[in-house]
């Protein structure tokens, strides 16, 4: 018997009233979409439609297959242990910078592929790129080639990966149609499934400035992604994690690089340290290293220099010049500074990750458009974070500029972003959480 | 204070939160679209949020409100008692052409746009044009002035009225978002809104074929659109009808027209004549006249010839032959005549409205594509109405066919939608209640 295909409409009135798909629904409005077959008002009716029915977890998981067979695959198969992070936040985290290296010094193999910074977030490819020599372009022989070697390999976005997450998302932005858990997890996962690595480490972040507000809806879409991934044969363990001040004291591409290092040489902060330590634990224990020994060797591969080794043999792999990493000193850092007093005595209630990620870009260290030019040097350094005392007209932050451009502005975003009261304020955990 | 202007998305968000919209809103939206600066994707996600939300009794009165604002409307206020008429269904409705003359003869005034027909469905305009001469064109001058002297003007789509209407139903059809019921009664009601009358009968059809399945269903529409009404400062009144069968014996233009001309002269088919006096009685009732007396009043137009005078001095004063009226034999018929017999004795189960509409349009009776020329004089004579008996062999329906034009399409069509059983059914009344 054959059956006439079902039509687009009859398919977005199931999610309409309530039905599940199968995967071979889920393809045709996907895989149609992707294709420009099916326009963009018939997929905004249905993300509103999964957006109030929601979504079985069969369901996500198969969107997020079909999703992550809308382009190009990394087939990373030829390489053991194949591991790989996310972050579901953005403003000044620099883990990637410090856990990959961790974990091939652990053993495991990063084969990753990384973006550049738009608007207010950073990217790693950029980061990197403070380096002198290093690029983030390799051939896919070279790229797992020194993934097998040295057990780390990071590249740019050389391919189309699940470019269905990409149309959809801009589809989401602009009809009220984000903030829908399983829209976001199978985003997320559709990319993370496509880029190839077994097992997955997510970062969670909750918070008011995050997508999730709450622990529950944080430890919700973990549950969501770590399914995703059993369903996918996949091995995804979270983190949850507390986002509302940036990571460590910097922000900004050559800053971060060398607070990467000291992190790696014992000496980092301790909030960055601790969430590396805590992801690479959960990317030991899904290859089933118990939690006491996990932990022990995490935290050794930043005393003992393994991981700092493992990022100098990555930066020279890459083209770039390892003295950077044995005298980070070289790297160039904006001679200009301008700093940021306290107006009044008290505690530091808070720090606008935002502000921050938006003050680094008018000094010039982002970029509104793709492809933009950036500057590496400058950025900004929060010598106060929430929960620490200030004396009034003590130094709260300090700015790295160039002949002070955006100065004015960055001043400005770090005075509004930078909260000083009189109470002491409670400081939330950092980890939250985690989800398996 | 000034404050920004809502976005889109974030109204887009209001109602996918379940909230409710003010007016001001709903013109963002809805003005935005027609001036092409909302796009489709963001309209069918709101579409949607609409469907599964819903919207409360004042919303859609606002809705609707904002819809009729969209284009053009009709000035009727230099008229006394308009009432206008509009039915849910569309085959073989021929009730305009008998009710509007005895709404004249009543005293009211009925000065209306009608349409043409399209695919399946019969137009109005279409059928008067079977009358040598009547034309459906007047100027706006000309079309209130015959409302005043004769009670009666009719006049095709010279206006472009609730533009909003049509780009939003193009919209629902591909969006599976048709079947939602503050969409419906704003859909009908935004274009008799903008056509001008103080008075609106409103024939709501229920049943299989109509977009209402139940009674319970068809009541709630009626609810909707006689709220909307009041709402706006209209009188509106509905009666709920059963729609499975056609109503009288006639589909096709000239047939029509012949069959009106009979039941103005006293002489119509039951379900016809009961239909028109039931909504001439809801139009008076709409202006405080009492039941019995409207009822009346309503009947003696058909028997005193009131009615068809009304309908001959309208046909004149639009250029129409009069004669016509007197001699309605005069009218082209077309000459080819071919019958559906019953294979089989019993009674006749269901008469399908679809495929009759649908056997006329391939014989040539009605369009395909807008502005195709149609054969006025094809159509189809249905001799059994549902419940009645009829032995094995016995004519069920007559064709009125060119020259074969469409026949053996047309027999097939009749053949699939008059149903003949060995059990005699039950047929439900045609008036199944009034919503006021």
């Amino acid at each position: 018997m054959t059956t006439s295909p079902i039509s687009v409409p009859d398919l977005i009135a199931r999610k309409r009233d309530g039905l599940e798909y199968s995967r071979a629904e889920l393809e045709t409005l996907i895989f149609g979409y992707v294709r420009g077959e099916v326009p963009d008002y018939q997929i905004s009716a249905w993300l509103m439609a999964v957006y109030l029915r929601g979504m079985t977890a069969r369901e996500v998981a198969d969107l997020t297959l079909v999703m992550a067979d809308s382009g190009e695959q990394f087939d990373l198969s030829s390489l053991q242990n194949t591991v790989d992070k996310h972050s579901t936040g953005g403003v000044g985290d620099k883990t990637s910078l410090i856990l990959t290296p961790m974990l091939s010094a652990l053993g495991l193999t990063v084969a990753k592929m990384s973006g550049r910074g738009l608007a207010h977030t950073g990217g790693t490819i950029d980061k990197l790129e403070s380096i002198p020599g290093w690029s983030g372009e390799l051939s896919d022989a070279a790229f797992l080639t020194q993934a097998r070697e040295i057990g780390l390999a990071l590249v740019g976005q050389s391919k189309d990966l699940a470019p269905a997450d990409g149309l959809l998302y801009a589809l989401r932005d602009v009809t009220a149609t984000v903030a829908c858990l399983p829209l976001i997890a199978s985003s997320i996962m559709s990319k993370k499934l496509a880029s190839g690595a077994h097992t997955i480490v997510l970062d969670v972040k909750v918070g008011a400035g995050a997508f999730m507000k709450t622990l529950d809806d944080g430890k919700a879409l973990a549950r969501a992604m770590v399914d995703i991934g059993s369903h996918a044969g996949r091995r995804v363990r979270a983190v949850l994690t507390d986002m509302d001040a940036p990571l460590g004291h910097f922000a900004g591409n050559s800053l971060e690089v060398q607070e990467a290092i000291a992190t790696l040489n014992g000496h980092g902060p301790h909030d960055l340290t601790e969430l590396c330590v805590a992801l690479a634990v959960e990317a030991l224990a899904a290859h089933g290293e118990a939690q006491g020994t996990a932990e022990t060797r995490a935290r050794q591969t930043l005393t003992n220099g393994s991981a700092l080794a493992k990022l100098r043999a990555f930066v020279a792999a890459q083209g770039g010049d390892p003295s950077y990493i044995d005298h980070p000193d070289k790297l160039d850092v904006a001679p200009g500074r301008a700093e940021v007093n306290a107006q009044t005595g008290g505690f530091v209630q808070a720090v606008d990750a935002l502000a921050v990620g938006q003050a680094v870009l008018v000094l010039g260290g982002g970029r509104e458009r793709k492809n933009e030019a950036i500057d590496h040097g400058v950025g900004v350094e929060l010598i106060k974070k929430p929960g620490e005392a200030v004396a009034a007209g003590e130094v709260l932050a300090r700015i790295y500029h160039r002949d002070g451009r955006g100065l004015e502005k960055a001043l400005e975003l770090l005075k509004g972003g930078i909260r000083v009261d009189a109470e002491q304020p409670e400081v939330p955990e950092l980890i939250l959480g985690r989800v398996e």
